[in-house]
């Protein structure tokens, strides 16, 4: 890119290195930000045509604990974007763009915090993330708290950290949190599916806890909060296809089943 | 971009949405990372050609003490990428490129966390920022602790941090520290420069800091360590030319001096 080009001229194409394979297949369900399900396992593999030695370029990385993940979110089909939009946690009401971490973004762009969990040749095993299977990728960075987390002087206000502040609504959202309960039922086939330890991407014993933290973090939009209050909730965790109902303030599991093959194509 | 595409068809084209204003204006002496240098101060402003009311899509990012900025490497012009790098702290030694926050990428994407300092209209002042003038910004997120510092419990390795942990090469180099010194000449000019109060972005009461907090970190790229040590190293902070000498490990400002109009020229 010629430096003398005026910025809205600078177009940029980027390639992606790598797709995430993910346990999550669609919107309904996928944690909305890195780290809330750290026992979502994925990863990725450079391509080859990126690198002629792919695994050249991850050389060291295991020196690191954590990686950003910088991704296109894929799945967005709006042509436009707004200035303004409505995080789900204000329940409706809508803010700046750039003050939410929103997908639908002038430029599709994604940043995830992942924990590697290990590391085979040009594949890396990562967990904590909030992307999609198929994500493309277009950068991967190590993680270092140096650069990457505030630094300076406490600030006044009254915000819970001593370094930096963050908007109240982010952390104390104007909706009531959730309770959180499983029906026997639920509970009996959570238990028997985690014995009988067919899951592909998370170990069975923590379905139940991914189950919950899925949950907890409410994954509805402010939309069907307000709008589908009669309507049942599914969602996917690896091949388990989750019921649920929320009633009010309370989050009731009604099913948890392993994917029919027929229910494994993408909606 | 349809989600049939293969990834490596998944290209996506980018549109700068703001310009970085900053004053470092070429490369020596830039800052490597973020926060390295909190007196630097820059700006930006929303293009109008993104949204028809730019403020708004800044609406509430008051809130948050801290954004990140996603931008360009528009100044790289090698049209290929190697899958090994020599970062400079390294001294020469090769890593992954993934392994390295080394602005030679597949895709030519930076990362830098900095901090708000004041908004007006559709233009946010930060400081602490690595960004050379005129950068292209493709995206800008708020920082939120939650999803972007690792939480997960201690690791039992000897990094500082209980959190995660680095590569021992980017907190440890295997590159002695420099120490640091003035001349008389140059110190009396940094002070009477201060007192001028000419500078157009930091405090002029901050040039001596901004100068030491680049110093110390060492600008030099390996190479230039190596076989340059019969040159002096030049960079301008704001519209000020420093001179100095790398006499082994001793970094010396020899010369502090108000940039002529003849100097403003990018080389």
């Amino acid at each position: 890119m010629a430096s003398e080009q005026t910025p809205s001229d600078a177009r940029c194409e980027l390639k992606p290195i790598a797709e995430f394979r993910s346990m999550y297949t669609e919107k309904n369900g996928t944690p909305r930000q890195s780290g809330i399900c750290p026992e979502a396992l994925g990863c990725f593999t450079i391509h080859k045509d990126v690198f002629n030695n792919p695994e050249h370029s991850l050389e060291g990385i295991a020196d690191f604990s954590h990686l950003w993940l910088i991704f296109l979110f894929h799945k967005n089909n709006n042509s436009y974007t707004k200035a303004k939009v409505a995080p789900p946690r204000l329940n409706g009401v809508r803010v700046g763009l750039f003050s939410t971490r929103s997908p639908y973004r002038p430029n599709p762009i994604g940043l995830s915090l992942v924990k590697i969990e290990r590391i085979e040749g040009s594949c890396v095993h990562v967990s904590g993330a909030d992307l999609l299977d198929g994500t493309p990728i277009i950068d991967i960075k190590p993680y270092i708290g140096d650069y990457d987390a505030p630094s300076t002087a406490a600030t006044t206000d009254q915000s819970t950290s001593s370094t930096h502040r963050t908007a109240a609504w982010v952390s104390c959202p104007p909706i009531e949190s959730l309770s959180l309960n499983f029906t026997p039922e639920a509970e009996r086939q959570t238990e028997q599916l985690s014995a009988e330890n067919q899951l592909r991407f998370i170990d069975s014993a923590d379905l139940r806890r991914a189950i919950v933290n899925i949950l907890s973090a409410d994954p509805r939009s402010a939309y069907r909060r307000k709008r589908c209050s009669d309507r049942l909730y599914f969602f996917k965790v690896d091949c388990v296809h989750v019921t649920c109902w929320f009633n009010g303030n309370v989050a009731q599991v009604l099913r948890v089943k392993m994917l029919e093959d027929s229910d494994q194509t993408d909606e």
